[in-house]
């Protein structure tokens, strides 16, 4: 079976034109398949504050309102998504931008306020972590706006893309199917997709941020923790060693990993050679 | 030979939410393979001026530096391309959203500053019948910033899309193939696609706004020309019937007539149907 590599990056990287630049160098020098999945950085708050639209909170989480959903779509789908293309492109790497509704790539629904499945809540890409932590939980009986959850992915289109040697870069927006955008968790994405493809190819899934992987001192980058299964997952959440936006993340991979994923790695985005190598991070097993 | 129609649409109409959804209507009735390529609307001037990002302006021309270009990114390769394209999903026309960069389908290079053959300079796709209107000629000495030149249509990528049945939606965004995205004026696009994929499709070309087509006096939208050939444009230009705008857009009508389009109709967005069926519009022909 060939190989499918799918990488989220999140987290400042995103802002910072020198370290995007050689993960960009890093992710173009991966043989065979493979997709990027991007969030959104700092660059959608700072604009968002430049143009002077408040942002609504409510338990520390933001809000998708109308203005926000434009102002998401502008800066993910827009400007991150074409540059890193761009950037791409200039390393010979023929990559094409697209987000859910390109092709009808990702249909997700609006998270209705009542019976919500998702962990997440509220901008689902805007400093995650922060969020989260702020957070006690998301409110079933809130309507946190324009945020998607995931019905379906494309399968066959994306196939079609990789086969005819396009690397894919997704921006976190997705659509109903009626006309509406929708702002959609990025690590959510790039889990659906990687579980959609996973009958067609052997995929692994690496979620690369600011830090070194997961930490069992979060104050210390050196103390990753080098594997991670299933019940020392549980016992890391009921210690609070993992919280905060790790939780989601961590619920993402595992769900990548029982849907056919082969494997699920967590690092830093400046060493993606060595986590594809499993020489860093954090990887996920089954046992 | 199978046909392809190709529809430019710019203007204000992009700003009316009604106007554009009727718009999008009757491009997604349009049997056959459809490409639609769009301008900016008024919306990416009215961001810079909500950001505060003085336009520079240079015998009435605009100036694309670095805060317009990133703007006009976010407005037409993000805002305007993915709204259009969730619109025609809405109404089941499997549209998939483009810029020059994705798929490296179109090639460009920064404009130089001496010797630019293109006759529109400036911002290419900001209110361009102002812009225009306002200044007597490019000025060959002065750089005009972030704008493109086309080099390259890719057109083995087009095809492929085109014959597997996506509707293909360009903003009006290039690159250079070193990482620079550029301000690429749409009519030119619209044209330069046009014309590359001539060879394989036959070809019609609707250059689309909010006029009823060329007109023998600007102040009267009913004095529509029917019908115009390059001797009667080159007595309409030195009685200055047409000016501004209207230049370089018959100027890539003519163009695209000569590199092998079988159809060029310039008229007003909302008549749709009627221009393709010869009913309305300005109808440009070889002789």
């Amino acid at each position: 079976m060939e190989t499918l590599a799918i990488i989220k990056i999140g987290g400042n990287i995103i802002d910072e034109e020198e370290k995007l630049h050689s993960f960009l160098s890093a992710f173009a020098d991966i043989g065979g398949k493979k997709i990027l999945v991007h969030g959104g950085g700092k660059l959608a708050t700072k604009l968002a504050s430049d143009l002077g639209v408040q942002q609504q909170l409510v338990d520390g989480r933001r809000i998708t309102d109308a203005e926000t959903l434009k102002i998401v779509t502008m800066v993910y789908a827009g400007y991150i998504n074409k540059n890193i293309v761009a950037g791409l492109q200039a390393l010979n790497c023929n990559a094409i931008g697209l987000c859910g509704v390109d092709g009808n790539a990702i249909l997700a629904h609006k998270r209705r306020s009542v019976g919500a499945k998702d962990d997440r809540a509220g901008d689902p890409n805007m400093e995650p972590e922060a969020d989260h932590e702020a957070a006690g939980g998301i409110r079933k009986d809130l309507d946190y706006g324009f945020v998607g959850d995931i019905d379906t992915i494309n399968k066959a289109f994306l196939d079609q893309l990789l086969r005819e040697g396009k690397a894919l870069v997704f921006a976190p927006i997705t659509h109903d199917g009626k006309g509406q955008l929708l702002n959609t968790n990025a690590d959510t994405i790039a889990k659906e997709i990687a579980v959609a493809l996973s009958g067609s190819f052997a995929v692994s899934l690496v979620y690369s941020f600011e830090k070194s992987g997961v930490l069992l001192n979060a104050e210390d980058d050196r103390s990753v923790i080098r594997r991670i299964n299933a019940v020392y997952y549980k016992e890391l959440r009921e210690r609070q060693v993992v919280f905060g936006g790790m939780i989601p993340k961590l619920d993402n991979a595992f769900a990548a990993l029982r849907g056919g994923v082969k494997k699920v790695i967590i690092g830093r985005a400046e060493e993606l050679p060595e986590l594809r190598a499993g020489q860093s991070g954090t990887t996920i097993v089954h046992a």
